[in-house]
C-alpha cells in the first residue's frame, strides 16, 4: 500500500503520471471512479481551505466523506491519536486524510492503518499536495520547460511545512528554490541557497513563491508588527516591476504584508490557479492511492 | 448567470414556473437533476434550519455539498471574506449558499464568482427564499386565488428579513402585507400600511404571520422581558377565535412570546408545513439557478 | 413503523435476521439499498465514534446524511428539543439517529415523528446499538455457541447504559450478564448477579467486557484519581493470564485504567474487531428500519 506523507513517497514518473490525471481533472470536474470508496478527513488543526480542496476533491470522484472534528469529541474523552486513528481504521475507510501539528505524525499511524494514509500538513515537516500543487502550477505555466527556472520562496522558511517540501520537489525536476527570509527566519539546511533580500535574486528568477507570515510561530519577538516585517518583504509592484514572473502563494494571504493588494490584481499572480489546480492534484492523488 | 440575492432577481412569471417544480419536488421528494454538482454552504450566522433546509434540498437533487464552517478557520487566520470567497469560487462550485450579518454583502460577492449566490439572509436586508416558501404556502392554501388577500406581518418588522422580503414580494401576487408593531418597533417603509394591534386590523386580514422576536438586536431597552412584549403580541386563541384564517412564522417560535401553544396545535398553524414548503422551494431554486 | 429505542423493539428472530445482514454487510461494506433515503444524526452529546460509525454506515447503504450540530444554532436560540425534532420532522428525513443526556428522551420523541428514531444512547438509559454489536461479536467468536455462557460487565455498571443495555439483551441469548463494580458503582437492578471483584468469576466467564470509567458522573467522590480505581478494576494480563477468554469495551478506552496496554495488544482483545462490527450492525439497523 502506498501512503503520502512526503512528496518522496512518489518517483518522478508516477508525478508526472498524477499532473496527467489532474489536467484531465482540471477540464473534466467529474468522475465516478471512486464511487462506493469512503474517505475519512481528521483535521487536528483548523484549515478552510485544505480540508475543504480535499472534500471537494473526493466528492468530485464520487466517494462518501466523513469529516471528523476531532478537536472536540474523542480527545476531550483522553483517547490518543493512536487510537483513535485504530479506531476510525476499524471502521475500514479507504484512505485518511490528515493534518496535525506535530511533526512525523502521519508517518508514524502508517503502521497502525490498512488503508493510505495523505499527509495533509504536519508542523513544521511536510505539506506535500501543496508542494505538489505549487509544482503542477509551474511546470503548467512553463509547458514543461523548467529546467534550470529559480523560485525564490520567500518569507519565513524557518518553520514553513511548504518551503520544506517545495525545496526538496522542486530540484527533482530540474527547479533551484532559493530562500529569501531575514536571518532569525533563515532555514538550517545548508544544501539551500538563502539570501536576505528579494532584490537580491529578482534578476535571476522566474518564480516567486511568497508564504504566509505567522509571527506567532516563534516565541522570541523579531518584529514589533507585521507592518514592520512587510516592509522589506510584501511583494510589490515596485519589485516586480514589468518583469516576466509568476507569483504564487500556499493561502490564506495576508494582504499587504505578504502581497499587496495590487500584486495580487496583476495577471502575474497565480494564486487562485493554484486553489483550482489544488483539488486537480489531490483527485489525482486520491485516485492514484485508492484505486 | 442568474442569482437569487432579494425575490426581485426572478419575474413573475419564473416564480410561478418556481413553484410548479416546487410541487413537483414536495410529492417526489427525490430527484437525479443536479447529480455531479457541488453545492457550497457558507454560513457566517448560526442556522440549524436553513442551512438543513438547503444542505437537504441540494442533497434531495442529487448534489454534492460541502459546509464550510467559516467562523472557525479562515476569518481566523485573517482572511476577508471577499478572499475567502474567491477562494472557495477557484474550486468551481456550481452554486454558493451565503449567510452574513451584514446587509448587502450577497450582492457585492457577485462580482467575485462564476457561479450562482444564493442568499440565505443577510442583515436586516432580505431573505429571499424565506419569501418565495411564505409565498407558496400562502397561493398553495388558498389554492391560488390570493388577489385581494391580506398579511399580518406581526412584530419587529423594523429589523426582520423576513418582513422585509415578504412586504416586497407579496404585493406582486395581489396580496397586500399590513405590519403590526408598536411604534419603536415599525418600519421607515412608508409603502406599506401600519398598525400597532393585531386588533385593529385582524377582522380584514387572511393571514396573521408572526415574526420572531429578538429584542437584543436593538441597542434601546423596550420591554423589561420578552413576556412584557408577548402581552400585545403573543398569537392566541382569544385574538383568532374561530375565524378563516392561517398562521405562519420563519422560525425558530419563541413559544408563548410570539405564538402560544394552544394556537401552535390548531389546525390554522401552518408552520411545519413551511418548513416542508421550504425544501420543496429551495430544491426548485437550486435547480433553476443551476441547470 | 418501527424505532429502535431500546433492544426490545427487535424479537429475537429480528435480532437474527439483523445479523445475517450486518454479516453480509461486512463483507461487502457497500451497497445501494438506500439510494436517495435521507438521514439526519442528532447529537446533543459529543461522539466521534458513535456518530461517525452511523454516518459510515448510512453512506455505506447509499444515503445521504445531514449532521446537525444541535448544541451550537437551534437550541441556543432557546427552542425546546421536541420543536426542533418536529421542524427536522417537517423536512422529512428517511430517519432521525439521536443521543441525548436525558434518559427517556427519544422514547418520548416518538409520537413527534413520522419517521423511525434511532436512539444513539440515552443519558443512564439504553444504547442499543451497542447492545447489538456486543451481542453480534460475541455471537461471532462462539460461532453461535452461547448458550450458558456467562459474561463479566466490569466497571461503573451504575450510571452505564452500556451495562443497562447488554444486561437485558444477553439474557435472551442465554447468556448471563454478571456485574463486577465495587459497592457504589453496582447496579440496583436485583435480577442480575454482582460481584466485587473480577478475581472472583473469572474463571466461569467467557467474556469480559471492561467498561469506560467516568467518574466525573458521581457527585460523590469515591476514587482520589483514576488510578486507584484501575488498581482493582484495569484489566491486566495478571489476571486474564492464559484463559479462554475474549475481552470487549464499547470505547474509548482510557488505556491503563480500564484495560492495560499489554491486553489491548493481546488477540483476546476484541476491541477494534467491536469498531469494525459496530459498522456492518449499524448498516443493518437503518436498512431494517428504512426499507
Amino acid at each position: 500500500m502506498q501512503h503520502l506523507i512526503t512528496t518522496s513517497d512518489f518517483t518522478k514518473d508516477e508525478i508526472i503520471e498524477l499532473f496527467d490525471d489532474a489536467k484531465m481533472f482540471r477540464d473534466l470536474q467529474s468522475s465516478d471512479c471512486l464511487k462506493g470508496k469512503l474517505i475519512v478527513t481528521l483535521f487536528f488543526e483548523n484549515s478552510t481551505r485544505t480540508r475543504s480542496s480535499f472534500e471537494i476533491a473526493a466528492k468530485r470522484l464520487g466517494a462518501e466523506v466523513v469529516s471528523l472534528d476531532v478537536g472536540s469529541s474523542s480527545r476531550s474523552k483522553g483517547e490518543t491519536i493512536f487510537d483513535t486513528v485504530a479506531n476510525i481504521n476499524a471502521m475500514k475507510p479507504d484512505a485518511i486524510v490528515i493534518r496535525h501539528s506535530e511533526c512525523g505524525l502521519p508517518e508514524s499511524l502508517k503502521e497502525h492503518v490498512n488503508c493510505p494514509i495523505l499527509n495533509a500538513g504536519d508542523g513544521y515537516n511536510a505539506h506535500p499536495t501543496q508542494a505538489l500543487l505549487d509544482l503542477f502550477t509551474i511546470l503548467d505555466h512553463f509547458n514543461n520547460n523548467v529546467e534550470g527556472k529559480k523560485v525564490a520562496i520567500v518569507g519565513d522558511v524557518k518553520t514553513s511545512r511548504v518551503a520544506s517540501s517545495d525545496s526538496k520537489l522542486l530540484p527533482r525536476f530540474g527547479i533551484e528554490p532559493i530562500f529569501v527570509a531575514p536571518d532569525h527566519f533563515k532555514s538550517e539546511d545548508e544544501s539551500i541557497r538563502q539570501v536576505t533580500l528579494l532584490s537580491e535574486v529578482i534578476d535571476e528568477v522566474d518564480v516567486v513563491m511568497s508564504l504566509r507570515t505567522q509571527l506567532e510561530r516563534h516565541s522570541q519577538v523579531y518584529y514589533t508588527s507585521m507592518q514592520e516585517y512587510a516592509k522589506d518583504y510584501c511583494i510589490t509592484k515596485e519589485i516586480f516591476k514589468d518583469r516576466d514572473l509568476i507569483l504564487l502563494h500556499p493561502g490564506p494571504v495576508n494582504r499587504n504584508i505578504d502581497i499587496d493588494d495590487e500584486m495580487l490584481l496583476d495577471p502575474r499572480s497565480k494564486v487562485l490557479q493554484q486553489v483550482s489546480n489544488g483539488v486537480a492534484v489531490r483527485m489525482a492523488v486520491l485516485k492514484k492511492l485508492i484505486k
